[in-house]
C-alpha cells in the first residue's frame, strides 16, 4: 500500500529548524498501514531533512555548526553568478540531504523519545514549503 | 512484504564506529525477500549509520573529521542547559543521519566490495543499542 | 512492484558533481510503476549522492567546502597504511552518504523545479560507476 501525502508549512529561513514529528505520526495514523516506511522528502535545493533532540540548545548549536562548515558571510561562486545571497543555503542542503526514511512498526514510528523529525530551512528569507510524505506499508 | 526486526549491539560510545555488514545481510536472508530495498535505522540522536571502507585507518580519520566539523571541546548550549557534555555527540548524529537504505537484488545487498554498513556511536559514554532493521520486497 | 536497474556512468573523479536526474527520471518511467520511490544508491566507498541546483557556480562551490571539511592535502592514516591517497575520498563519501530515496506521484518526481539528483565522484582518479536504481511502487 502507497499513502502520499503532505504537509505544508510557512517557515522564517535562515536556518529555522522545524520540529514536524506530530504531522509525519498523523499521515502514519491516516494512511491506515500497521508497518512500513515513511519517506519525509522537501522539493527544494535549500533545505533538509534529519533528527535531532529538539530543544532550544541544540536548535543555537545547530546555527553555529553551520556557519562554521558552510559560513553565511564568505564569498560563493552562486552568489557571484546568480546574487540572491543564498550560496551558503544551496551549499548546507547538499550537505544535509532532502529526504529521511523512518520505519514504522504497529502504527508507531520507531523514533527514540528526544528524538524528532526536523525540517531544516537554509534560505535565505521565510519559504512555504510542501514537504512530500510518502508511506509504503501493509 | 514487510519483515521488520532488528540488531542488539553495546557500543563504547565516544565516536566508536561498528561494522554492522553481516548482521544486516543476515537478515535480509531471514526475510525471504529476493528484492527489495532494506532500511537500516537507528532510534535515538546520539548516534549515526552511514557507510565505510572498514579499516583502521579511516576508522581513525573519521575521529580527526569529526574533531573539525564539531569538535568536542568546544562550548555547546545544549551542555550549558543540560550539563550532559554530549552537545557534540547530537551535532555529529545530526549532520550524519540515522538512516541508511540499501537496496538488494538477488538476496545480496548491492554494496561494494570494500564499502561496510557501518554504526557510529557519538555519545560520550557506552550505550546499549536496538537498531530498527526494515526489509521491503519481495 | 519492485523493479532493479541501474545507470553506468564514466566520471573523471576528483569530486566531479554530475547531474544524473533525466535517467533516474527514465528508470522510473521504464518501470510502469504510478507512485512510489526511487532508491539511488552507489556501490563504492569514494563516492556520494544527494541533491543540488546543478549549475556552474555552486559545482565550484561544492569543491570549496569539501576542502573545508575534508582538505585533500592534509594527512590521513588510510593514506599512510594503504598508499593511494585518497583518504579525503572516503570520508567524504562517509559524510555525504551512498544513498536517496526520492518519492514519485503520477510518474513524475517529487523534485523542485531548481533541483537535481547528483552523483559525486570523491575519487583521486577516473571511475566507471554503476549506480543502482530500485523503484518500489504500484
Amino acid at each position: 500500500m502507497i499513502f502520499s501525502t503532505g504537509i505544508h508549512i510557512q517557515t522564517k529561513g535562515n536556518t529555522e529548524v522545524i520540529d514536524i514529528t506530530s504531522q509525519v505520526a498523523d499521515r502514519v495514523r491516516e494512511s491506515g498501514a500497521k508497518d512500513g516506511t515513511v519517506t519525509v522528502f522537501v522539493p527544494g535545493s535549500t533545505a533538509g531533512v534529519s533528527t535531532i533532540e529538539y530543544e532550544g540548545g541544540l536548535v543555537a548549536d545547530i546555527h553555529s555548526v553551520w556557519e562554521r562548515i558552510a559560513p553565511r558571510e564568505i564569498p560563493y561562486r552562486h552568489d557571484a553568478a546568480w546574487g540572491d545571497g543564498n550560496g551558503h543555503s544551496h551549499i548546507r542542503s547538499f550537505l544535509l540531504g532532502p529526504s529521511l526514511v523512518v520505519p514504522f512498526v504497529n502504527r508507531r514510528l520507531t523514533l527514540g523519545t528526544w528524538q524528532q523529525i526536523v525540517l531544516v530551512d537554509f534560505d535565505n528569507r521565510p519559504r512555504s514549503r510542501d514537504i512530500v510524505v510518502q508511506i509504503m506499508g501493509d
